[in-house]
């Protein structure tokens, strides 16, 4: 059986929150170890422009979320850990794939036909303020994926359709140029983890509701604070059924700790103790990874370092692969 | 003053054909020679892949047309002669400028509108066997032109639109991330000469009624032979005004043979006399070249070496900018 290649993108807007963590990244540490398949992690910087034209934000959040998964212990011998803007074999991938593509598969994107309906809705032109690299991102993706023959995509709901979308693409390109790619398929998860924020909706970046990973223990516990919960006082059997606390709670604790919970919450806790106990909980997971974070944010170099690194790898995949596309669609080298 | 970056870029399908050679080849190659400017020459075959997804034409469409470039003396020393394809920092550029171009830019392309509404017409879907290439192939050009901090665009009147569109996009980069790109303006010149082919029709590959410019004399002039002719016989005097092949005389030939030819015609030359007389004249100008040329096509490793010299010059310009931009924008290398 042929080993499975498994990519996963991180696009580098935003600071990694508890959602971030619980949801995506400690899966995807977890994974990153697993020695039979063959695993892909990069930043997603040529992914961050088409949302955020700050390059400050990008560079910021490109450095967090680098010394975030790596303080949390990425496996970067056993996995290819690399930023796409150092393998430039990407965009240039994604042009080829760009003449492939038929313009109608991209106005069936579930991103740009929100975006579209919104401004008609609005009554605006339906375009209005709507960017090529919003409209053509499934074909960067699809460069992503193909690039490292990704056969196994791990994403959310919401992204299924992009990976068909790459299997399209490469289906196209193999009927014109010749068997070139492997097709990926999107792995769904529905276990996953989906965090609450402070305002109890799910926690997200455009929502303002998130708790940084990486916050002071004292800064943690403020935002922990912060959760909504409902006015019963102290003593009164509280429910954990629609409580973010206990969500949290239980995204981080084992079962004897979640057991032990239950029975604080029918023995009526306060809301202060259990937010007070719930940021020892988490802090007593991170503080470690903390400490390694904020040693790497001091040392840009080190990340670099393994970030070079990185690229050393994943070019070793990509050249090869792009000469074989260049020579198979008819550029470069003229023959003698 | 600012010296002038003059960039024009040659699609890679086809075999160069006197239209070619008269309306563009000719005139660019004496604008090589000129040292106040900066110019720059590249085979577009990124830009072949939109309309061509045959590898073997493409690749020998760039041979037969550096060969072509080459053997009538392009000025390689003062211009930077480039394959693009052999500078990777252009699809870079073109994804980052594909994140700020308005999707309604494009929807605005000559080019694009006139295959969506062909498709109308035929009571299709808008955007049928519409590909991806067509519609963005604004932004490729504008990458082509911005790398280079292109000054003066030689077009046609057809091309004048995507000229202005990577101003636009120029702008747009400029405003957001401060000082970068030079704003290219379109130079037409509307005294090109523009052939007749073998029909009447203007000359052109896709009228099927070409004169491919380096044809060995015999088949030079048997492809002259056919050009359409009225019945006038030997002896009847004959109107220049609507001759395909005075046309083609006019185009080869200096003002005392243009006087001669006129003459002739006055004098009721025979078709098949004009014919041969102007197969004479074309053949007495490009015969050397053509020695060349077919030397060139024998030995394809010339010729790349001389595209290999072209794209380190290229690239040399590329990189610095490229940097700059990625630096603008917020990817590559952390901060310590």
């Amino acid at each position: 059986m042929t080993q499975r290649r498994v990519l996963t993108g991180i696009t580098t807007t935003g600071t990694p929150h508890l959602g971030n963590y619980v949801g995506a990244i400690r899966p995807a540490i977890d994974a990153s170890k697993n020695t039979d398949d063959k695993s892909f992690y990069f930043l997603a910087d040529y992914h961050a422009l088409i949302k955020c034209t700050d390059p400050v934000a990008v560079q910021q959040s490109s450095k967090e979320i680098a010394a975030t998964w790596l303080a949390l212990g990425l496996d970067t011998d056993n996995a290819v850990f690399y930023r796409q803007s150092d393998v430039p074999e990407i965009t240039e991938l994604c042009w080829v794939l760009t003449c492939l593509t038929g313009k109608g598969l991209m106005n069936r994107a579930h991103a740009y036909k929100a975006a579209a309906q919104a401004n008609v809705d609005a009554g605006d032109d339906t375009d209005k303020a709507i960017f090529m690299g919003l409209y053509s991102y499934p074909i960067l993706m699809a460069a992503d994926i193909l690039m490292f023959q990704g056969s196994h995509i791990p994403v959310g709901r919401d992204q299924i359709q992009h990976v068909e979308m790459a299997r399209d693409i490469a289906q196209r390109f193999n009927h014109l140029y010749g068997q070139t790619f492997t097709l990926p398929e999107a792995v769904v998860d529905d276990n996953v983890a989906v965090l609450s924020g402070l305002d109890g909706r799910k926690m997200s970046k455009s929502y303002g509701n998130t708790i940084p990973l990486f916050l002071p223990p004292k800064k943690l516990q403020k935002h922990i604070n912060k959760i909504v919960t409902n006015l019963l006082e102290p003593g009164e059997p509280k429910d954990t059924a629609d409580s973010t606390v206990f969500e949290i709670w239980e995204a981080f604790a084992n079962e004897e700790q979640i057991a032990y919970m239950r029975q604080q919450y029918a023995d009526g806790i306060a809301w202060g103790q259990a937010k007070k106990e719930l940021c020892a909980l988490i802090d007593g997971q991170i503080s470690e990874a903390r400490e390694r974070y904020n040693r790497l944010m001091e040392n840009g170099e080190e990340i670099e370092a393994v970030l070079q690194k990185g690229a050393e790898k994943a070019r070793a995949y990509a050249r090869p692969l792009l000469d074989d596309v260049r020579r198979k669609v008819g550029i470069g080298p003229i023959a003698k």
